[in-house]
């Protein structure tokens, strides 16, 4: 049966084509979707979906109740795009200058799409619910999930699943991680407040560009003394900005940092430290620094068990050599806040194909992804959904009738 | 008689308030001087000054011919204005969007056209001759002097003086260093080239902030460890720019920075330490650093028996209390090149008046001088003029009428 | 059948105790080992094990040959002391001044002696050879195991186990990693050659006290910014000795330091950026560094299969929460060579008990274990001989009776 | 007359070499003096010089009255010897172990003897009088001067002159600096209290190697950004002592550092600055720092109308360029306590003579004088008192008799 419904998925594949290549044209940033939001509503009440929108701003939510009563699971695909020029050389490059769907989220609206018109389509063979989660704003912290949660998207829902395409793995592999998958990403800004003066007379100055310095380099003692060498964590400065003439002492800089970590206790431990070190060399050289420190998404944390359901289930129809465990990733997904709700987890779907140019890396102005992959994404997602609200119902009614 | 030439200065006055103001609504940048050098060559030639232009490029060098043989003594004053716009509210402010004279040199130029006059006006009690140097392009590296030098402008010339208009020290004041006077100005700029990535991912670059953090710190050391306590050098990074977000390690950085000295050595060993560095911390970080040392205008170096002529000709019209040994100054000069050649020294004549409104530092928005200040300049370049050229002459001559 | 055997070991504890109390009073320290080996090579002839002495220097190697062929089973023991001063108020307190088992090696000793013992008692059960791995000088580099190996103690084993009590743990428990257990341990000298001089003439000299600080600071950047995040990584920097009085410019400097990690490209690239800085620095501030880079033991590395068979075979016999996963050490072990050769695992035997005060660090002056845990460790090595020589072999027997 | 004075003066030139020779077999360290200021006060004595001893602790003070009332001319040579080995090979050499004259403090004495003697035969010529300064400790913090002062020893005294024999002119050479002539050398001890810990567990410790190279490396910023570069500063860390091996984390650490200033701004800007750092970094990385900072002695400042005084009597009867203005000195004296209570300088005397091995550096264990240069120094004095003492008075009385 499930069978059937992969073959009604694979005869979707050019309308997920289509869905996919006008978002792509059509590309809407974080927290300013109008359009693709619309166009998600509009399809899904085609199906007869009972369909919510704004939730938690901007996001979609619907929702596809079976004939009979059984678990509710949650389907989650992100929808927003990014602050990228679109560079490639396609038909269906993106419209809008400077904005472009540069990490595949295009991708993962039109597979749930997808998958919700299969799962509407049997929907008196399902024992329970499934809850769409067409969320937006995912590339910007605080990102979309956390008001979606807090409008009660998650409200009855038993198990939660989502997908990324990757650009960094073949099409037609599945990527995952139990436990820690990806890091919680918090950033932080550091204004320097010190005195300019001449470049000659550093004595009447408070040297911002020697105090920033000093910032970045006793911050590299944080990951190299400070946190267990066996849990993971980076602090990076990307951005230092300071002065406008060589012979000029700079009056302030600011410096951008990320701060990436799995572990909770780390994280926090992080937090602490860079306020300590700010602190300490704010007092040991007469500056007044302003550390703004922000919290980012939260590690996600794949459920052991719901983890082993999906190797169990994806491996029913797919080669076991492509269900790869992966190396959990340093970056970060809003993802995380409704496994910090629910169980579920969230896997990668292999969508590289350097054939048909499909091998930057996501957030490049040449990213792109094999839209074969949507189809493989749809299989992973439709097949939980059969797992959870077919087979497992299922079973206990087979035993009853023996 | 200096005295009919100090009241002769007095009567042109209003001619080189005039003078300055018209120049100063008209500001021009260095090396890019035309309507300036036109008019200081057309007013001296209406003296019948012998006018020489386009030296070293934009530079005006105007003789005056004693009537009698004797030394040849020069007098310098440049006339580039600035790229900083004129916030003042006078009727003469700059006509010129963002540029303006905000560091007093169309004062110089009054008071040289000022001084010519008189000299001219004296002409037959000249033993000797004097050279006006009118000067272009002080402010920006290489400078017009180096190029005036090579056109000839010191030929036969015995010794030079020149003035700067200071609203750091009262109407009224002279100040005087002997021996270095102002200080060496080299600069540099370091390219760090590194190696881009994602913040999570440090291992995968080679992280500019990083890197140009410790050259900051190190470069730090050669002042505290590697040059004579006892002999000034400053280093000063006065700008650092590198990345464009927080989560994004930059690929690149930026640092600019200003050396000052006064002891040619000192100035050496700083260059060739700033390279040792850049170098060595290149080398230990897998960075590909590029070093651009600019050698700026060296020290200002007052020579010591001029010095003493100096003091010894302004005491003689000025109070003593007004002739001020001064710190010397860490800023820099072109007329260093001129002392190079030729004996000679540089002073600063006191142009401050709070009640005026003039009392901003150079190079500032706001900056003004007090006008009065031009007539206290003159009299010490005609007095030097009147010692060198009619009172050291006059003596053997009275010595043979004995 | 296994039941019998630890009826035996129990009834050897007294015995155990004695060789174990025997050996604490009369430690020899690591590669002057004599009286040590001369002991256990009678003990085991005495039982007619076939011993070698002598093995890779000073180890003893005794094999059992079991009456039937089967596997070669290896069992490691190490028996070397080290120079710390017991401060233990016991009656078995050491006799030799500064030397003591701090680390437990004479309760190694003490249970492969009573494995033996029980495994001849038993010899005609055995389908296969069991040798004992009697290793001399675990505690300083390089180890007895790499001769031993050398020397042919591996030849013919096909797996390898050992164990270690440990006061971090409690007694009854076993511990256990899979895959990387123990780090791999480096270490390091910097000799930096400067040259000295009075405090007061920095620029006389080569400061090896700030040369010093700046490799201490370069150095953090290797973990902070060179290493994978998600890899384990450190290195300390332990001492640092220079100068003799404030204000004399100290002409040397000494740094000592270890480096720890699991990954063999993660310890090689800490070497490389190790050597890279230290070059680096000396050459941006002219010192003359010499960096003596010391491979230690390489981690250990516990095999997957032979470690699923470890728990599967002690939960056998223990409680399940007594068979405890536990997170890799950052301690090192030359046991790490023998499963660099063979199959194997290694694991820790709990010998915690704070009412009989074992319960200080290991390597403490007060260092004491509980003894009873000799006869945990000992029931969990016969196990594990009885899985691969009895019970592995006796399995196909019966199902041939079917 | 002064003539007949430099004959005397010549004629004990043997007596001197007896006396020094004396001292410099039998050394006595700083506080500590017994013997030497009892055979200091017997000679003076034996003269009739009023003696007073114990003056300050140690000190001895010898008061020459003139026959006829005038000015009071203090002359101070300390009499301390230093805790360095002799290993010259000299018939003179140190016959206490350990303990050495090796500043030349033995060759002051002998020349402030022979002074007295010199000025005692001349009593009735002196208008005025002698204080003889003998003074203890100079080598020691807090010095001998200090409490001879606070004994009265300049009560009455209208100007004081000390001088130095110097290994590093030759023989037959004056130097002097006008204004400040030696610095003020501060001294200060860090002692940072970490948390010791295995070196492959930083995240459990606070390391104090790390920390320690964290201060060495701020306090450079101190001369490098926050002294104005005109003025004379140095901060030098002469010892950094932490930890006992590389595989464990040190637990605490100790610097000493001398700081060297001739303004007295400078010096406390330097105190506190010193103090900053140590708090915020102690503050960011969570250790516990004690700074321990010593006042030494202040700058040697010599007072312009003494030191014209000393160039012009000197130049009197020594040759012109053997009287040489010299750079001021980063060392430091305690006789900067008398000149901030009385005018008056400090002279250096050449007794370098590379012929006979003096040659080597102060506190250098074959240092040694040109004793010739005994005779020079006190040439000096005699010469300072002749004018302050005979001269002076005598114009008046020469005038009179016009």
């Amino acid at each position: 049966m499930l069978k059937d419904w992969f073959v009604q998925l694979e005869s979707m594949y050019e309308q997920m084509v289509e869905w996919r290549r006008h978002l792509h044209q059509y590309p809407e940033l974080s927290f300013q979707e109008v359009e693709t939001p619309k166009m998600i509503a509009g399809i899904l009440e085609s199906y007869g979906v009972e369909v919510k929108t704004g939730i938690g701003g901007r996001g979609v939510v619907g929702t596809i109740r079976g004939a009979k009563p059984g678990k509710t699971i949650a389907l989650r695909a992100d929808f927003d795009a990014l602050p990228i020029p679109d560079e490639k050389d396609v038909p269906y490059k993106s419209k809008v200058p400077g904005v472009m769907h540069a990490c595949g989220h295009d991708g993962h609206t039109a597979t749930l799409l997808a998958v919700a018109k299969v799962l509407c389509d049997n929907r008196e063979k399902l024992s329970g619910n499934v809850v769409l989660l067409h969320q937006h704003a995912e590339e910007l912290s605080p990102g979309g999930a956390i008001g979606m949660i807090a409008d009660g998207c998650l409200d009855g829902v038993d198990v939660v699943f989502g997908t990324h395409l990757t650009s960094q793995a073949p099409t037609g592999t599945y990527l995952y991680a139990k436990g820690y998958a990806m890091a919680a990403a918090d950033s932080f800004e550091i204004k320097i407040q010190g005195k300019g003066g001449h470049g000659a007379s550093p004595h009447e100055t408070i040297d911002a560009v020697a105090i920033g310095a000093q910032l970045v380099n006793q911050l590299q003692y944080i990951v190299s003394r400070q946190i267990n060498p066996q849990k993971a964590a980076v602090l990076s400065v990307g951005s230092f900005h300071a002065g406008n003439a060589g012979n000029v002492i700079a009056d302030s800089a600011v410096l951008k940092g990320t701060v990436r970590s799995f572990d909770e206790n780390v994280r926090q431990h992080m937090e602490r430290e860079v306020a300590s070190i700010v602190s300490g060399i704010s007092q040991a050289l007469h500056a007044d620094c302003q550390l703004n420190y922000q919290a980012g998404y939260p590690a996600v944390y794949n459920h052991p068990a719901e983890t082993d359901t999906f190797i169990e289930i994806v491996k029913g129809f797919a080669e076991d050599s492509h269900v790869v465990e992966m190396t959990p990733i340093m970056g970060s997904e809003d993802f995380a806040y409704y496994l910090q709700e629910k169980p579920g987890m969230f896997f990668f779907t292999g969508a590289r194909n350097e054939e048909i140019g499909a091998k930057y890396p996501h957030h490049h102005p040449l990213f792109d992804f094999d839209e074969r992959a949507m189809v493989h994404a749809a299989k992973a997602l439709v097949a939980l959904v059969y797992h959870y609200a077919v087979e497992k119902e299922a079973e206990p009614a087979l035993e009853k009738t023996v």
